[in-house]
């Protein structure tokens, strides 16, 4: 196996997920120089202070320069920053991106890209923790973790390759899986759990005994609501961008939990016995338990 | 600061309520002698193996023997031994639970004590984990953790001191309410949680993709499902004994999540980034990331 050695990285987005590819990668030897692009100048200050880039660009630089591009922005930043890029995009370089939703990623690269698009590379890394910002970043979170790229039509397959290769660089295990399907997967595991812990915090601050409640909160409440404290911009974006998965999803779980509501009703205690059951089983031998 | 030291403790179900229990207690040496009674002699054997109980004793030795009775069996076992220690229960003997609902477990006692209920001092500790039996007791499970008393008209002020007591001496802080606030409270902040993360588990299982949802699942998912893991059996009798406030909770959470889904569908951003952002600072905010 060939070390893979990547001239210049950018990464747009200093924050965790953007911090943390440039962490990993640097940590592994697999890159010579790594440019920061960003909104907000102290945030990019921040950043090079760290050593997590070795300097702060413009878009157009960092298209102009870079062999690699990561995109770590919240996705409705997406289209924008294609745009910006396209005119000044070396034609080598590589574009690839973290973020959560990929079908109106893979739209916005279209539209902004446009004939340059057969150059990005969709992904998205599932791997994250409610901390933000580059002080947040750690060269272990992709550690173990699975990275989905769902390439287009017009990539080559040792572009594929070469971001297959960077990911696994950084110590993530990678599949390919077409965006439809990954915007569902994602739904279910990553945006509902956001969706319903977020609402479910909503619930107890807005209704009665509100202050005795989050005093009494245990353990329990702790782990289930702890992804609530995510980044409210960045999960407005993903909610937004993946709204008809997620309304599926809803109208999927309100069965779900219908029926159970209905067993409840009816006293159906053997019913509910052999749905907690399975549900503790399914959770017992979830495959994520042993990393 | 006088110490409290109970001559004899007995444990109903030493698993990991009862046997933390007692091996809090046994730690603050506040306990010369601890018997243990239960359905599974094989585990009243680990839990004697293991140190948490001295003897394994049958209900009626236990009603008859101990100064001090915890009762820690899933709430639907309680009227059953209510029943069966009433005959037996030494004059001066004071009972308490862990039961995770209180009005059932008040009616359980009124029935089965009859005029003896006057001896009974209903509490909840809340204090849990996935983990269950003996081997699971730890002697640290309630340290800095909450414990509810929901005294009865008839208890005794001193009794109910002394419970308070005993539980300090676990480490725990210990607040007197109401059992009709208690079963409000625990339905928000313990029961509808475990409700969803079950429910949760059981829509992803059951679901297409379900082994590619599973593999691809993250951190969120791992701390959201925790809960699920708990014992059906103890589950199905808390959803069965606070029946009513849960229904009253799914109906009051359906409406949050309605509202939220209505401005999904609607492509209302502007609400999602607002509420999102309440939830988060909500949870960050929350009195237990301290502990």
């Amino acid at each position: 196996m060939t070390t893979l050695k990547i001239g210049t990285l950018a990464v747009v987005g200093v924050g965790l997920i953007g911090g943390s590819f440039a962490a990993a990668l640097r940590r592994a030897g697999g890159v010579d120089r790594i440019l920061g692009a960003g909104r907000r100048p102290e945030t990019l200050a921040q950043a090079v202070t760290l050593g997590l880039i070795d300097e702060a660009v413009t878009l157009k630089e960092a298209a102009a320069r870079a062999d690699l591009i990561f995109i770590a922005a919240p996705v409705g930043a997406f289209e924008a920053i294609f745009s910006e890029i396209a005119p000044h995009l070396g034609a080598k370089t590589i574009v690839t991106d973290g973020g959560s939703t990929k079908r109106n990623v893979i739209e916005a690269a279209r539209s902004g890209l446009g004939p340059r698009v057969a150059q990005f590379v969709p992904g998205h890394p599932m791997a994250g923790s409610h901390e933000k910002g580059p002080e947040a970043a750690d060269p272990d979170l992709y550690v173990g973790r699975r990275v989905m790229l769902t390439p287009l039509v017009e990539n080559h397959p040792e572009d594929v390759a070469m971001v297959q290769a960077v990911w696994q660089q950084c110590g993530a295990n990678v599949v390919c899986i077409d965006s439809n399907q990954h915007d569902g997967v994602v739904a279910t595991v990553s945006h509902l759990p956001h969706w319903v812990a977020a609402l479910f915090m909503e619930y107890i601050t807005g209704g009665d005994d509100a202050t005795l409640k989050l005093e009494t909160a245990g353990s329990g409440f702790r782990d289930f609501t702890r992804v609530a404290q995510g980044s409210p911009e960045m999960w407005r974006d993903i909610f937004v961008a993946n709204r008809d998965a997620m309304l599926a999803e809803l109208a999927s779980l309100r069965q779900v939990m219908d029926r159970a509501e209905h067993a409840l009703r009816e006293h159906d205690a053997a019913w509910l016995e052999e749905m907690l059951a399975r549900a503790a089983q399914a959770r017992a031998d979830w495959p994520g338990n042993l990393k």
